[in-house]
This record gives C-alpha cells, sequence and structure tokens, in this order.
C-alpha cells in the first residue's frame, strides 16, 4: 500500500515508520508543527526519514496554536510540564486539545490528495489513561468517520493501539530502529530532562523490554 | 450555550449565525483561510460578524494548500471551476479534500481551549449528492468521534443537515440575515459570476423561497 504515516521522531512513530517499510508499504512521513514547546522533536523526524530513505515534510500549523493552546502546557508557554510518572493525573496538563484529531485530518486530506491508500499513527495503549484521543474507541470511531469522508476510501492504520511502550520497544530493537535518533522530552530542552511524564516512560520501556537505553539524560 | 460556529460568509453559515444567536447562544465565528481560490468569502465573514456583532477570526491554514490541493478547483488553481448545475456530476472538482473534518477538528480544538460547549456548522442538504462530507452519516460519525476525543464534552450542532438551500433562505429571510453581504461565487473574483454550481444554487434558493436576490451577478 501507500501510506502517509503521522510522524513525530519519537519511539513509537519512528517504529512504525520502520516497521512500514519492513512490510514493503510505500511510504511518506508528515510531521506536524503546532507551536509545541517540544518542536525540536521535529529535527528528529526530518533527521529518521533521512536514515530511513523515506520522504518527509513538516506541516506548518504554527497558526493554529494560538486557537488550540488552552491550558496545555505543550502549546502555552505559561503552563509548567509536570515531573512525575507519565500514568498521573497531573500528566493530563500535557494534553493538546482534539491534536489527533487535527493531525488525522490533515493526514487523510493529504493521502487523499496525493492518492495514497491509507494513513498511519502510533498510538499506543499505555497511552489511554492521559491521552483521551489515543483510545482504542476513538480509533474506532475515526476509522468510520475517514470511511465517509470521501467519495474514495483511505483506510486508517494503527498498529501499535492494543500493544504497551515496552512492546513497540522490543519491535523497534528488532527492526534496528535508530532510537539514538529519536526524541521524547516535552520539556523543550535540547538534551532529554529525564524527569518529564514522557521521559519516564521512555526509561521505562527501554528498560521492560531489555534494552539499553541510548539517551543521554539531564 | 458557548458556541464556536464555523463560518464562511456565506447564506447558509450566516443564516446559521443569526439562529444561533436569536436563541439566545453566546456565539464566536472563525472561518477558515485554507489557500482556497474564494477567499474574499472570509471578507464577508468579517464585515457579516461585525454588523451582527459578533467576535469572529480567521484561521489561517494556507500553509495547508499545497499538501491538501489535489485535483480541487477550489485549492489547485491549475484545475478550472466547472460552470453549470450545483448537483452535477462535475462539481466533484470542487470538493476540497476532507476540508471539512479539518475545520471541525480545529473547531472543536478551539472550543475545548476557551471552554466553550459546543460547535456549529451549517451543511445542509442539497450538499449531499457532490460533498461527502456533509453527508448526515458523516456528521453522526463525526458526533461520535467528536464524544470521544477529549475528557470533556463539545456538542455539535448542524441545524440544517436535513434543510434544504432555499429551507434556509426562508430561515434567513425571516431573521433578517444581509443576505446582500454574503459570498458564494466560486470562481475566484470580486463580483458573483452567476454560472458557478454555487452561483446557481444561491440564485435558486432565493427563487424557491421566494425571496428578492439582492446579488449582482456577472
Amino acid at each position: 500500500m501507500k501510506v502517509v504515516a503521522i510522524f513525530s521522531g519519537g519511539m513509537d512513530s519512528s517504529t512504525m515508520l520502520y516497521q512500514l517499510l519492513s512490510q514493503g508499504h510505500e511510504v511518506r512521513a508528515i510531521g506536524f508543527d503546532y507551536g509545541q514547546r517540544h518542536a525540536v522533536e521535529l529535527d528528529a523526524a526530518k533527521a529518521i526519514s533521512e536514515h530511513a530513505g523515506v520522504a518527509y515534510e513538516t506541516v506548518d500549523l504554527r497558526s493554529l496554536a494560538p486557537v488550540i493552546a488552552g491550558q496545555s502546557s505543550q502549546v502555552n508557554l505559561d503552563v509548567e510540564v509536570p515531573d512525575g510518572h507519565y500514568t498521573e493525573e497531573s500528566m493530563k496538563a500535557t494534553v493538546v486539545p482534539n491534536r489527533n484529531m487535527i493531525m488525522l485530518s490533515v493526514a487523510v486530506a493529504h493521502a487523499i490528495s496525493i492518492e495514497f491508500d491509507a494513513i498511519a499513527y502510533g498510538a499506543h495503549a499505555g497511552d489511554h489513561t492521559i491521552y483521551p484521543d489515543c483510545r482504542a474507541e476513538f480509533v474506532e470511531a475515526m476509522k468510520t468517520v475517514i470511511s465517509l469522508c470521501d467519495w474514495k476510501q483511505v483506510a486508517l492504520l494503527t498498529p501499535f493501539v492494543a500493544l504497551s511502550k515496552s512492546d513497540i520497544a522490543k519491535i523497534g530493537g528488532e527492526l534496528e530502529v535508530p532510537f539514538a535518533m529519536t526524541w521524547s522530552c516535552y520539556k523543550g530542552g535540547t538534551t532529554h530532562c529525564g524527569t518529564c511524564g514522557t521521559c519516564v516512560e521512555r526509561r521505562e520501556a527501554f528498560e521492560l523490554a531489555q534494552i539499553k537505553d541510548p539517551t543521554r539524560y539531564l
């Protein structure tokens, strides 16, 4: 198939990218700049795409930042990024309002526009307690609405929706994903902080998967 | 309720805006600049909002144009806008890939961000033969996915989904919508062409509703 992959430069979507390639799909990757604090992830997305030989482009949605920022620590720079375990209630501060539907809708439009068959995104089971738009029921509802939005059909692939992040790390390890190039931290620096929810989750995933963590933390 | 209204400056969304106000809702209007050929509609949206005393802003999505243009006459300026009746198969050239899902997803994000209760859009029954993302089944599926995209609930109001454009013209007439200020033409000029699908539909709606058409056509 021809697949547009939503690609953030993180562990999950990097593994998804490598898995799609290993399955023989033709892949184009798109990342989204919505004015996120952690926009450094887009440099990772670009570098990993080059490394994997995949066409990549950043969709510039920075103009959306003031429209959708609300009280999200990742777009509203006045709100502090919480430290702690990624399943804690406090992590809801990192939710960007309806971010995934926005990215999915643009990816679908792009797939229709360039006559691709499918889009893919790397939501996983570990996200579900904090991010409403990573839940399996959200994904199922998106599949339905995507099937109705155009006269042509675009499939929605979500290969990791029932997997944990350590499952993904294991798959990535087997596929030789260059994890050292991936970016997770939400803090907005250029070195992983090691203490925000996404850094804690990253460390734990490598540990549970028994894969050496190549990340340098502050 | 507090409602974010998706507002294009056309007859339908103008009538929707006036109806929401007449029902006592607090309304904010947003329009979308996605690089459309007929971006002059946004000037109408702004002027009508001022006239109605409603806060309005244009969401700048022009960076999406190259990503989603495909073969749509409304974004890909190499594709000609078809003349003729708005129900003709040729009018499918005017479909912008997944446009409504993109607008709805941003409107939902905005509503969550500013703590509004609902969003509204003016899809109507006459659109259904050409625009897949105006169909009642698309709208129903959007309601489901919107109910799942966030921990807070945002309602989707689509008051015209079962009405014809002439029904809307009648309602607008009763609500004293300033139809002369509204914009329909898809051709990209500054005077309504009178021959493209949306102009034909506009003329027909006024005629069927037995309302004097205040539009000057070329």
